[in-house]
């Protein structure tokens, strides 16, 4: 199993519209046969700094999750959203 | 590295005094030598529930926290703000 922690920082005023943008994102990745969970959260010391937590069956599970639609989808619209590059961590379990 | 995710279910009415008694140990733990980082957030779907993303150097580094006064002073108080036991993940960077 493999999990990942994609860190993100958010531009206060686009806060409310990522929240929205991202749930599409979360409730079709739920979906794929390769994942395990996909949760947002929050920082409690800056509720603009999110980090979303993922596992996955192993890499192809993460592979096909990347260039799934919803995926791209959301990749593409990030850049609108974001007001620092998107921080990904691995971990093995 | 080893990376931990501690998820804590809170008591709704606990949740304010929750964060205050544990950003004492965030402090505390952040100062240990073999800490890389230790964050509270919270889940976007339920504020009450919280997950401390945690990294450190090594297994001592761990063993070193967890026998440490401050931690053992946040679990021993934890029974009075949980909802739900402690569920702790360990992933290898």
């Amino acid at each position: 199993m493999i999990a990942i922690q994609a860190y993100m920082t958010v531009r206060p005023e686009k806060r409310e519209e990522f929240i929205k943008n991202v749930t599409e994102v979360i409730e079709a990745s739920r979906k794929e046969e390769g994942n395990i969970s996909y949760m947002l959260t929050t920082k409690v010391e800056n509720e603009n700094e999110f980090v979303m937590l993922e596992e996955w069956k192993d890499q192809a599970a993460i592979e096909a999750h990347n260039t799934s639609a919803h995926f791209q989808k959301f990749a593409g619209s990030a850049k609108e959203f974001l007001a620092a590059p998107l921080d990904v961590k691995h971990y093995q379990a």
